[in-house]
């Protein structure tokens, strides 16, 4: 009788997954106790090579009893992250920069002048011209549904853009509008990883990449840089994170929030390890216009697997617009695409008719570049005068100096700080682990940035206390 | 010596997790050999009773293991997600209403001439006023970035409107105005399910909220309504799917596409259901003012887990300004607020202040609503010319026929209509499992509604062949 079958088949199934909930609470016990010896030997919870070598065997087991590697794999990742939380203990950090952010926001709305040395967006605006268009745009009936990777003739307007900058052709069909940068780098993130994955983010970093990475159920791979190596990457350090198999690797520069650029070897050796590794390479360059080198984007590199992320935001002031693009090979293009025209349709027909304006003129980037080059020189003048360690910028709109020694908190002290004197800055702890260093933007005016680090320098013997 | 301990834990571990991996693998193979016996019997893949079970079971045992549940679930998920996909024989359809949609446009870019019937836009546009609110908002520098739940003044607005429309109080903290409808239903179900979760949605269904389930990986429970019931749930088979403890329940009235519309007894009654089952309501009200009865929102029972999605794309014609809004408890809505600003920041200021201009205008919404109840009113007489069952719309802009009997394929007719005669409808598989149905949009003129089902009605015979 095969209802016989069916009932003590279902009663097997029932059974094997009791032993394997059994099996996972006896292995969170073993991992409880090691997680004890880890912390009596000082080391650290998470190990990767350990990590490697279970992904590996896990994989052979599952090809071995004919269970599919991703299912297998997807499991593995559950026990793993069920191990680390059970051996970590988080301290939640007491201040973090969004209770900076809001603190400015509550003091500012009751009226008291704020000094915003933290913000990411410059005060320009977009030139008069693109709003203009705009507003004829909205009123010749530019408000229908579009296509989801946006009007043909801004994407051929960017392809050819990039084509006279940058030397690289790309067609428009690896072009995606989306609304904003962020957006481009959420897209690029659940556009390659799946749970369980693993991206490489090069600290400092802003905060996104590692929430998009985790918004797509993977984990980041964190390269530290530090100051004492001009901001960049070792190779040595970026291959060993490479040799754990990771699906993506963010980088960014004109970097936020160091200021660090790469040249175009430096650019060209990392993308060469990340081809070896056969990973993704997404390439934020939201800040190409604000670049006081010569400008290399992760395209020049010709390789397949590059995505780049952009915005009109930094370029041409369109921050409130919110507008910015993706470029990837085919495949990654229509995924993406495919997730933006389910979420959003499109992006606003008006404001891709804006953009279109905007790509053509070529003197706003310049004009507005200028304008944060000599804000930036103000502001390391004044750093400067404090003493503080710091890389000088050849790029982006902010400055990372180190303001604390040991045990010094940043995030206490910019709350302090602002509590103190309407100075406003983010601390380092956003974008990684360093307690010791603070941001500075450039997205204010001269006399604010000046005035503001003049009250920081005025007031800081009294803060580090 | 510890360092010892430390090699022995981690290489159990490691033999712990290869027995995990083993017994995942074996279990496939039981729940491969019950597919086969679920295929004789003619038993469905899916049994929701037995995976209740086996659900309370994996807690029990978690519990007394000292194991987390949620871990233990997560993992019973992938052996019931991997159990599921083995059994099912996934027949891909050959055709989908995205091939229909893009085969129109083609042929409508070479030239030829379309009879829309299966768009979800209405051809209204802005009004003039809100359009050129918008161009006076972008000239004036309203384009910088705000605040993620939108500028307080909308939210005000909008507040107000549903005080004096439903005489409900909803405070301006609970309202996140959205990029477009769609991001709000994305929003809903992102800031509510958890991977593994389950969520109710009612067939026949706008294909976005299966679609925002999977991407939270949770899974739809789907409560089939039919033409024989005027398409409304049955409160038994609601009680039912309840049972299995999901976390939110999608419903959508005005419903498309069947126009049905609930009476304020009858959403009251579901309400009651979902209530006691302490889940979320998710109410999809973007067709409130295409109601040609009195219009009954979900916010009127006052069910603190509700969460409204609305849309200034039906009521004021704003498709291509993409903008709408949820409305929820404080928690959810600070939730929601915090993941838009994640991945947008925020909607476009220009857009938010259109909006503004367009809620205080009450007139436009009557209007639309007007037209689009005569072109469904034009679309019955044509649709009961041809002697096709259907239940008459009471609102929302689309009729939901039964144009064929058993083993019709609305996808294949769909596409074999568009090229035979140019008039474009969506197959009733978009919809859920409903192949004898197609979807007569009225979002075209009444000229072109009328001619393009004259046209339909003189291939009818010919096609059904």
């Amino acid at each position: 009788m095969s209802t016989d079958e069916f009932k003590s088949l279902r009663e097997e199934i029932k059974q094997l997954t009791g032993e394997i909930i059994k099996a996972a609470a006896r292995r969170r016990q073993l991992a409880r106790r090691l997680g004890e010896l880890k912390r009596a030997l000082g080391v650290e919870p998470v190990d990767l090579d350990t990590e490697a070598e279970l992904r590996a065997y896990v994989t052979k087991i599952a090809v071995e009893e004919g269970l599919d590697t991703e299912v297998a794999q997807r499991i593995l990742s559950i026990l793993i992250q069920d191990a680390v939380s059970i051996q970590q203990r988080k301290e939640a950090p007491r201040i973090t920069h969004m209770d900076i952010f809001r603190r400015a926001k509550q003091l500012e709305s009751s009226g008291e002048k704020i000094y915003h040395l933290e913000v990411g967006e410059p005060d320009f605006g977009a030139p008069r011209h693109v709003a203009e268009t705009l507003t004829w745009a909205a009123l010749h009936g530019y408000a229908a549904y579009g296509e989801a990777k946006g009007r043909p003739e801004l994407r051929r307007a960017i392809s050819e853009m990039i084509r006279e900058r940058l030397g690289v052709d790309v067609s428009e069909e690896q072009i995606v509008v989306t609304p904003g940068g962020r957006f481009a780098v959420y897209l690029a993130a659940v556009s390659t990883l799946k749970p369980g994955d693993q991206a490489i983010v090069i600290d400092p970093s802003w905060p996104l990449y590692k929430q998009v990475v985790e918004a797509a159920q993977a984990r980041s791979l964190i390269l530290h840089t530090r100051l004492e190596d001009g901001w960049r990457p070792r190779l040595e350090a970026l291959n060993k994170l490479l040799s754990h198999n990771p699906r993506a690797v963010f980088i960014n520069y004109p970097n936020n929030p160091t200021g660090t650029t790469l040249s175009r070897r430096e650019m060209k050796e990392i993308i060469e390890e990340v081809r070896s590794a056969d990973a993704y390479l997404v390439s934020d360059e939201v800040y190409m216009d604000y670049c006081f080198t010569e400008f290399t984007s992760a395209l020049e590199a010709g390789y397949e697997k590059t995505i780049i992320i952009n915005s009109f935001s930094k370029s041409w002031g369109m921050t409130g617009y919110r507008i910015g693009y993706l470029i990837a090979n085919r495949e990654i293009a229509d995924r993406a695409a495919r997730i933006l025209a389910q979420l959003l349709t499109c992006v606003p027909e008006f404001i891709q008719i804006a953009a279109l304006k905007a790509v053509k003129d070529k003197e706003t980037p310049r004009r507005y570049g200028e304008t944060i080059k000599r804000r930036l020189d103000i502001a390391c003048g004044e750093l400067d005068k404090m003493g503080f360690p710091y890389t000088k910028p050849s790029g982006g709109m902010y400055i990372f100096p180190r303001v604390g020694g040991p045990n010094f908190d940043s995030a206490e002290f910019a709350l302090h700080l602002l509590e103190s004197t309407r100075v406003a800055v983010a601390p380092g702890t956003t974008f990684g682990n360093y307690p010791e260093f603070i941001r500075i933007s450039v997205g204010s005016s001269e006399e604010e940035i000046r005035r503001g680090l003049e009250i920081l320098a005025e007031n800081i013997q009294k803060l580090r206390k």
